[in-house]
């Protein structure tokens, strides 16, 4: 990167292949988005389907809208749209609820699996994941009571001694949110299989940003997120894959009525339906479910190579600028330097971490603060420029070298 | 009554009290809608709501709105919100995930408060019950594989016989989906305390419908829907009901993050928030969370007195129209007649009944089908007119009288 300044970044972006893709989306003026791994910006298409939901699907057509706007099929048929995105098949996936309540389908039907083996009684993740996933599988074997043991390891490299024959799942976030550490998917999951564990993975920080297959890493079972690169709206209900070689075999607590194979027969006993939909549990918020679809039609318009090459091209440049123009500064790299093990975004530490991260975002760049010390940025390729990464560097240059920033700061909550 | 004509019920929607509340809704032309006990009808106020929380909140202030717009807190402020209606006290109630979700952590926490008596092991619950309800009993007795039974009643009259000191927990829908059976909430939860068992009530057809006072009946644990009389939005987040006395044991096994004590600490090791809150698992979908507050608005407007007195009026002024202006044919009604058994519907059967409701539906008169053979009208005082219940029944008798519905009508999905 010889001759690195602004003139070159803006060259960069006008021959940046994916650059008419930032006009799909409502970015507000004066700010720097590098928290679309936090919650992904508004594609413009949103709000008029947001009003054709409100207006004309509940307004107009009340009940109708259930079989005329295809509400109730609304899951599997984004979750189908989604399937090219993360290598899985038609069918195997649906969109529902939040990725918490999917962690917990997932783990109970991995380990109702593994009961054929009675010795495997362990869950491995890592203790850097995010926390929810944790807890969930807290939650259910805590309830289950049947010995299951969580194993919370401290690096990718204790995998190969912690997967043994006790192992009934492995369940990693395929990126860290906090590191953008990236899980070689395929790797893990053949030591995962190698050892009789099944491997469940967490694609919140994948999806729509990293390129992954499923099918060709033979991963059994996955979940993620809407709402972050895939910029489906906050909050948006998360999604859920599983291959057809495990639905028959996919049982889970949350029978609800949506999962069942005669929802409107109204049955007192629950029989699970054929298919991905037994992954579904009850009624779902279809207004946030439907803005889902917007985000997912911009992928339409390229693929994820594209979107990965960019996406490492950015954050490559991010991590150069940063730590050529804020050299002298306590900043300390935690994403791998390796592009082969880095999602899309760049994380540094420094020992003033929130108040910088405040006043980047009263500066107009919007990253986020995450325990501990973490200043985080994430790149969304879809409509992050090159000279975005520039003049955020800039900023963040300017308030450390002028310390425009308050050390006594208190820490408030962001999600 | 006397003169009972289609002038009279005019005249008596110029004294209805409620008449001016119409207005706060958009209900199509040319429809009368008695299936807001599936799918309330729209606020208007909901449409402004979603631009603002799609185009500006989600839009224009992107991450900040976790905190600045309230995203974070709405479960609990909603929550406040509807608290007032089914007779909860503040830091009681969040309004968050679905009906079922909310219903599989409400029987959790009971069967956990239930095990200092190794004895109680049987679920009691109606046949009738809204399916969904005995789903989720089903599959958390399942998993967790401690003996439970789940007892199912076909008449509340069983009650008093089946409910013993073996009884963890009798759970009731309050308002039957089908019948419009009304338990007496009181009485009902005595009955259970009486025999040491905890008391759940689903109120999916009782909230903003039928006035009901969850303290003063001693109740333990309730769930509800905000999508039907409370017009929150097509699939709109549920709520969960813990009284104060309850949550400190209150403990399912859906812990997820925001459920957490700090949630943003981002510690491995989950620890329940004290309160309300504890309730909570994933992230919310905020754009349906949102509109629920247009919902709830019109509810500050009047009263659930005079809800209660018009939803009656409404009710039998169409159960006295059809057994007087449909007498001929062979209509049943399945509806409590006695009004302190009678929720906010009425229900009759029909040997035709799927045909006939197509028929109506046709005709612009909206009321819905149920297995087996009946059909099933919503009135919503909010907005339904006692015109509306004379004209809707002049339809369904012209339907009859000529015979116009398809008798081989093939049956279809609808919510």
């Amino acid at each position: 990167m010889s001759n690195l300044d602004r003139d070159y970044c803006l060259q960069l972006d006008r021959q940046d292949p994916l650059a008419a893709l930032r006009e799909e989306f409502d970015l507000p003026a004066g700010v720097i988005y590098l928290d679309g791994n936090s919650l992904g910006a508004r594609p413009k298409a949103a709000l008029q389907r947001a009003q054709q939901v409100v207006q004309q699907e509940w307004g107009s057509d009340l009940i109708k809208s259930w079989n005329k706007a295809g509400w109730f099929d609304l899951p599997s048929r984004l979750g189908n749209q989604l399937a090219s995105l993360i290598g899985a098949a038609e069918n195997e996936v649906v969109v529902t609820d939040s990725t918490s309540i999917n962690l917990f389908k997932a783990i109970a039907a991995a380990l109702q699996i593994q009961t054929k083996d009675a010795q495997r009684k362990t869950i491995i993740t890592e203790r850097s994941n995010f926390p929810t996933d944790i807890y969930m599988a807290e939650g259910l074997t805590r309830w289950l009571d049947r010995g299951y043991r969580i194993v919370l390891i401290d690096s990718p490299e204790e995998l190969p001694q912690v997967v043994n024959s006790e192992t009934a799942l492995l369940m990693l976030t395929h990126v860290n949110y906090r590191s953008g550490y990236l899980h070689d998917m395929a790797a893990v999951t053949a030591l995962a299989h190698h050892h009789g564990a099944l491997m469940l993975w967490d694609l919140a920080h994948t999806a729509g940003a990293v390129p992954v297959d499923l099918h060709a890493a033979e991963a059994d079972f996955a979940v993620g997120c809407t709402y972050k690169y895939l910029n489906g709206g906050p909050g948006a209900p998360a999604f859920i894959w599983v291959p057809q070689r495990h639905q028959a075999a996919f049982s889970h607590p949350l029978t609800g009525w949506w999962g069942h194979a005669a929802p409107f027969a109204m049955q007192p006993t629950f029989e699970p339906t054929a298919g991905i939909r037994r992954a579904l549990c009850g009624t779902q918020p279809i207004t946030s479910l439907a803005l889902v679809e917007c985000g997912l039609d911009v992928f339409e318009k390229t693929d994820m190579q594209a979107i990965r090459k960019k996406s490492l091209a950015l954050s490559e440049l991010f991590i150069a600028l940063v730590e050529s123009r804020c050299g002298g500064h306590p900043l300390q790299l935690v994403t791998p330097r390796d592009p082969d093990r880095r999602g899309s975004q760049a994380s540094f530490t420094h020992p003033h971490g929130y108040a910088v991260m405040q006043a980047l975002i009263e500066r107009g760049v919007i990253g986020d603060y995450r325990e501990p010390a973490i200043l985080r940025f994430g790149f969304t390729p879809l409509y992050t420029r090159f000279v975005d990464v520039w003049d955020a560097v800039e900023v963040l240059r300017d308030i450390l070298d002028s310390e425009a920033y308050d050390r006594h700061a208190e820490r408030h909550a962001v999600t």
